[in-house]
C-alpha cells in the first residue's frame, strides 16, 4: 500500500499521527483544540436550553452548534480516511460517541422529529476521556480503575443487600404512614426509602406518624452507618494497590520472579540469594565447610 | 431407608440435587428460574400498589399472584418432600421466610383480614439470598460479612454514642425552638436530630432562632466528622482481612518467620525450603551434582 | 477505720463491691436494674413532653418520675455513703451527672421556676456510661477512643479550615442572592453554608440565581470531597492502633523494651538475642571462631 | 546597614522579632490578641449584616470597625515598616490578605460605591492561618497537607468524573420531567444532578415522574457508592505518610534493612549497632572486659 500511492500515505499517516497520538506538538495543539471545542459545544447545548438565553442568542447558538457540527463531521471524516479499517472503528466506544456527537444535528435538518434527540449532543462530553486518555493525564487515574475494578464486585453485592433493605423497610413505612404523607404505594415507599438511607434527604416525602418517624430514623442510622462498606472495601483496594507498587522492582536472578517485599533476602520461589552485590551466607557457610574439611 | 424405596428414593435425592444444591445444569437452570420467578413476583406486588396499575392490570396481577403463589407452594412442597426432617427445615430461617412468601395469599382467599398480611409476600425478596448462596455468588461478600462481624460490635458502640449525643442537642434544640418551628415535643426533636446528623437533612422541621441554628451547625459539623468513625473502623477490618488472606500462615521451619506470601516455596529471610512434605529441588540437585562426582 | 466500726465499715464495703464494682452477682443485677431504670425514666421524660401522651398519662408519668427521682437519691445518698470522700466524688463528672439527674424534680417541687428545668434530666442518659464502663463493654471501644484521643488535633484543624471555607462561599452567596431567597445576612448565610457542606440539605434556604447555584455547587462538591479528610485521618490512626495490638507482647530479655515487631529478632534498643529458644547466631559464631582458635 | 541607623534598625529588628515570629512571650501575646482582633472583627461584619443588631447597636459596629481598621492598618504599616522589601511582601499572599482586610473600609469612605466592597472583609478571616502558622499550630496540618498534596491530582479526576456521570444523568432527567417539576433548562437539571450525587438533597427540585424518580434513585446509589472513591485515595495516602513518619530511612550498615523505627539502635534483623557515629556499648563493655582480662 505504501508503495502505491506514497503522497497520499503520507498524508494519512501525519493525519493519524496528529489525530490519534499525542507525541508532536501539532499533535498537542490539536488535543487541547479538540477538548476546548467539545467544551464550548457542550455549554451551547445546555445554555441553549435555557429559555431566557435561547429568545436573546438563540440564532448565535444555532450558527455555533452548526460549526461545531461541520467540524466534529470534518474531524471525523479525517478520523475514517486515516485508519485502516474505519468501519471498526466507527462500532467502537469512541466511534459510536463520535457518531452520536454529531448525527442529532444532522437528524435534526432532515427529520422534525430529530428535535427530540438535540439532548444526545450531550454525549460529547465523553470524546474528552479520549484525548485525556492520549495526553496520559488518565493516567494518573489508573490507581483508582484498578481499586474500582477489583472492588466493583463486592460493592454491587453491597447495593444488592442496600436495595433489600430499603425494599423491607420501605414497605413497612408504607403500611404504617397515611397515603397523605406520600407515601401512596409501594414503589414511591422505595423511592422514599433510597432517598433516606442514601442521606440525600429531599423532604417531598416525609414520614408524619410517631412509628413511621422511628422506623426512619432506623433507616438513616442504618444508611449512616454502612456506608463505612463501600467506602472501607475500596479503602482496602486502594491501600492493596499502593503496596503493590511498594514491591522492590529487582527481579529475582535465578528465575527471574519479580514483585519481591523490600526486605526479602532470598527470591520467594527459588531460594536465590537476591542482592547480587553481596554473597549469599549459605555460600558462605559451604564455603568455610569447604574450606574446614579441606585441612 | 436407601433399601426400603429405592425408586422414591431415587427421586428425592434427584429432587434434592436440583433443588438444594447447585451443581449439575438442571439444578443451576433451577436457580436462575426461581430467582427471575422472584423478581418477577416482587415486582406484580409493588406495581399492584399504584392505583392506575391496579385499575387497569388489576385481574393480570392477581392472576400472576396466584401463578406464583402456586409455583412457590408446589417448590415448598417439594423442598420439603426431599428433605428428612420437613419440620426442622419449616421452622429455619429460611422455611419461615417461604412459608411468608405463599401464606398471605392463601389466608387473604380464606379470610377478609388476610388482605393485610399482602404486604408480608414482600419477604420473598430474601429468598433470592438462598440462590445466590447456592451459586456461591455470596462468597464473594464473605470479606464483607467478616469485617463486619469483626466489626459490629464497636458499630453499635457508636451508634449508642449518637444516640447519647443527639437526645443532648435534641433537647437543647427543643428548649430554644419555639413549637411552631415543628419541635413540639422531645421524641419529635429527637427524629429532628438523627435527621440532621446522619446528614439526611429532610427540611420537614427546620431551627428558626439564631440560637437554635448555631447549635443544629455543631449537629451538623459532629455528624458530618464522626461519620469517620464507623468507616475507619471497617476499613481498618477489610484492610486486615485481606492481608490475612494474603499471607499464609506456614512458619518458616528455619528461622520461624511466618506470614509468607501464598505463593512463597523458600523462605524470603533464610532461604529454607517452606514445603515440609517435598524435597527442596536445590539439594536434589546437589544430591545430582554429588552422585555425579561420585561416578 | 476498719477497727473502729467494724460492722458499719462490712455494710460500706459491701455497699461499695455492689455500687462501684461489677465483679460480684448481686452487683451486675445492680447494674442491669440501674440500666434499665435510668432508661425507662429517660423515656418517661420524653414521653411525658408530647400533649397527647401528658394529658392521657401525665399523673402516671408524674408518679413514675418520683418514683425514679427517690430512687436515684436513694441511689446517690448510697454511693455518698460508702466512699471515703463524698465531696470530691460530688464535684466529679459523674457526682455532677448524678446531681443533675435528681435536682430538677426536686428544685420544680420546692420552686415554680424549676419547671423549666425538667428537660436537664435528660442527662441521665450520661449516666449509662458508667455502668457500661463497669461492665467493661466500654473496653470495646477503648480502640475508638485511643483513635479519636489521637486524631481529634487533625479533625479539629479540619473543622477550623471547613469553617473557612463556608464563610467565605456564603459570604459570595449572601452577596449575590436576593434576601427573599433567605440570605438575609451573613450568619444566616453561614448557616445555609454549613447546611450545604455538610450535604445535610435542609432546603429551608436554597440559592434562586444561577450563579448562586453555581457556587452553591462548588460548595456541595467541596463538602462531597473533603469528608474524605477526616475519615482518612481516622482510619489510619484505627488502622495504627490495630497493627499495634498486632506488636508481640514479648519483652525484651536484655533491656525490657516491649511492642517489638513480629519479625524482629534483635531487640532494637539494646540489640539483644529475642528468641530465647534458638541460640543467637552471633554467639554461635564467636563461639566456632573460639573453637577453632582453640585448635 | 545595620551600621548606618544603629537605634532605628534596632527597633525595626524587635519589631520584627514581635510581629512575623512566635519565639518571646511579647511575640506569643502579639499573636494571640491578634487573633482575638481578627475574630471580634470578623464577628463585627456578620453581626452588622443582621437588620436587627444593625438598627441596634448599628453605630457601635461602625465605631468597633473603625477601631479594628485603623489597628489594622497601622499593624501592617509596621509589617512594611520593619521588612527589607515592602513591595513584595504587599505582592504575596498575605500582604494581598492584608490590604484586602482595610481597603473596603477606607474606600467605603472615600467613595460611595465602595459600600458594596464591605463584605471583602471577611477575608480576614485568612489572616488567622497565618499566625496559626507562626505559632506552628499547622504543624499539626502538614500530614493533612501532604496528603492532600499527593492525592489532589486523582480528586480532581474524580469529581471530573462525577461531572460526567452529573451531565448525563441530569439530561436524561430533565428530557423526562416536566418543567413544572422544576427542570426547567440543563443548568437548572445539572445543579439537581449536584445536589442529589453529592447527597445534599436539598428537596427544591425533585423528580414527580416514576421513571425521574427511577433514574434519581440511580444517581442517589452511585452517589452514595462512589464517595468511596476519594475517601479511599486519601486514607491511603494518610496511610502511607503515617507509615513514612514511622520509619527511619537509614538502613542498616550491617544487613542493608531499612524502615526501622525511629528509636531503633540495633537492626531487628541482624542485630548491628545501627548509630554509625557512635560505637556500639556492647563493642565497648567487651573491650573493657578484653582490657580487665588483660590485667
Amino acid at each position: 500500500m505504501a508503495d502505491l500511492r506514497p503522497a497520499a500515505v503520507g498524508l494519512r499517516t501525519r493525519l493519524f499521527q496528529i489525530i490519534f497520538e499525542s507525541d508532536s506538538r501539532l499533535a498537542k495543539s490539536f488535543d487541547i483544540g479538540l477538548i476546548l471545542m467539545i467544551l464550548a459545544s457542550v455549554a451551547v447545548v445546555m445554555l441553549d436550553s435555557v429559555d431566557s438565553y435561547h429568545s436573546a442568542f438563540g440564532t448565535l447558538f444555532y450558527e455555533a452548534e452548526w460549526a461545531f457540527t461541520l467540524l466534529f463531521t470534518l474531524e471525523l471524516a479525517a478520523r475514517l480516511y486515516c485508519l485502516e479499517r474505519p468501519l471498526k472503528y466507527l462500532t467502537s466506544f469512541y466511534g459510536v460517541i463520535d457518531l452520536l456527537s454529531i448525527l442529532p444535528t444532522w437528524l435534526a435538518l432532515l427529520f422534525p422529529w430529530g428535535q427530540s434527540l438535540l439532548v444526545v449532543r450531550l454525549l460529547r462530553v465523553l470524546r474528552i476521556f479520549r484525548v485525556l486518555r492520549l495526553m496520559q493525564f488518565v493516567g494518573e487515574g489508573r490507581l483508582l480503575i484498578d481499586a474500582l475494578k477489583n472492588s466493583w464486585h463486592q460493592i454491587l453485592l453491597f447495593l444488592f443487600g442496600v436495595l433489600m433493605v430499603v425494599i423491607i423497610f420501605s414497605s413497612l413505612v408504607y403500611l404504617i404512614e397515611p397515603p397523605e404523607a406520600g407515601f401512596s404505594n409501594i414503589p414511591t415507599a422505595v423511592y422514599w426509602g433510597v432517598v433516606t438511607l442514601t442521606t440525600v434527604g429531599y423532604g417531598d416525602i416525609t414520614p408524619v406518624t410517631p412509628l413511621g418517624q422511628f422506623i426512619s430514623m432506623m433507616v438513616m442510622l442504618i444508611g449512616y452507618s454502612i456506608i463505612a462498606v463501600p467506602t472501607g472495601v475500596f479503602s482496602a483496594e486502594v491501600i492493596r494497590s499502593l503496596r503493590e507498587q511498594r514491591y522492590s522492582n529487582e527481579a529475582c536472578p535465578g528465575c527471574g520472579l519479580d514483585r519481591h517485599e523490600h526486605d526479602s533476602r532470598y527470591c520467594r520461589r527459588c531460594g536465590t540469594w537476591l542482592d547480587e552485590d553481596t554473597q549469599d551466607p549459605r555460600l558462605r557457610d559451604e564455603a568455610d565447610g569447604a574450606s574446614q574439611q579441606g585441612h
